[in-house]
């Protein structure tokens, strides 16, 4: 498989993954948190797929197609260990949908954003709110789900707040 | 069509061009030229579609994949303007396929890019040799091809040196 093939299933099971749970949440009250915004690509399908639903961009600082810069009452620009604590107490078990697209080239940087991830993300979930990211992380109170079908199992990492 | 949607479609359209042209060329003895490495997927695909071939890379400067970096030999560094002038005498009507992705997210980088692929690219074909480039370009003594199928038009240009 060359590297063209591989940028081609990523993004494929990328899209996959954010269709299925944009589905998933359609009856689920609750703003979306994006985490990382990078060209904007994600963020411009979830927006589409979910319309009139409050997005929350996280980013360090925008590097996106100018088209996909979310409005400023939306984006919540700085390091993530800086911004995810911030907004704890506000987004507090309301969240209905985060997606973490934060790994870089860096594999030290991505480790540390995924623990920031992984820490601070499910308190923010309400009851049966969804987390997808990229990298597999250690939530011990989200439950697991399988991916959608067409998508191999270590592209994306599919977890749930119980209900109960 | 969000641009996730886009990107996806874009690899997809350039990967079925690559595929066809390989496949059109594999009768056709003559080294391959690539025009703009990037991130190397491209090179890795067409190095994997053509065990054996000599594949010339054009580049600024290298900005790929470490495992994407041609060897020393078939690497040639420096802006077109000074590169393609420089090696014409030696590819003198001998290329089999030259794949040129030079578009940029600077419109007339891209149109100045464009221009001198179309200048100094159809003298280095042999005939029956075919270029690909992601920009229109104007080609006279080339024939246009039609798009392989499932690719839509202006996603990509296909042009063919007569062989008589």
């Amino acid at each position: 498989m060359s590297r063209l093939d591989s940028a081609i299933r990523r993004l494929q099971a990328q899209r996959a993954c954010l269709d299925h749970a944009a589905e998933a949440i359609a009856a689920l009250a609750g703003p979306v948190l994006e985490l990382g915004l990078g060209n904007g690509r994600t963020y411009d399908h979830l927006r589409g797929r979910l319309p009139g639903r409050e997005i929350f961009v996280f980013e360090r600082e925008v590097a996106a197609h100018p088209d996909c810069v979310p409005p400023a009452l939306h984006l919540i620009l700085g390091d993530f260990a800086e911004t995810l604590p911030e907004v704890g107490a506000r987004f507090a078990a309301s969240v209905s949908l985060a997606h973490a697209d934060v790994g870089s080239g860096d594999p030290a940087a991505s480790r540390r954003s995924a623990g920031l991830v992984a820490r601070f993300v499910p308190p923010m979930l309400r009851p049966g709110g969804l987390l997808l990211c990229e990298l597999d992380l250690e939530v011990p109170e989200l439950e697991r789900l399988p991916m959608p079908e067409g998508v191999a199992p270590e592209r994306y990492f599919y977890y749930r707040k119980p209900s109960a």
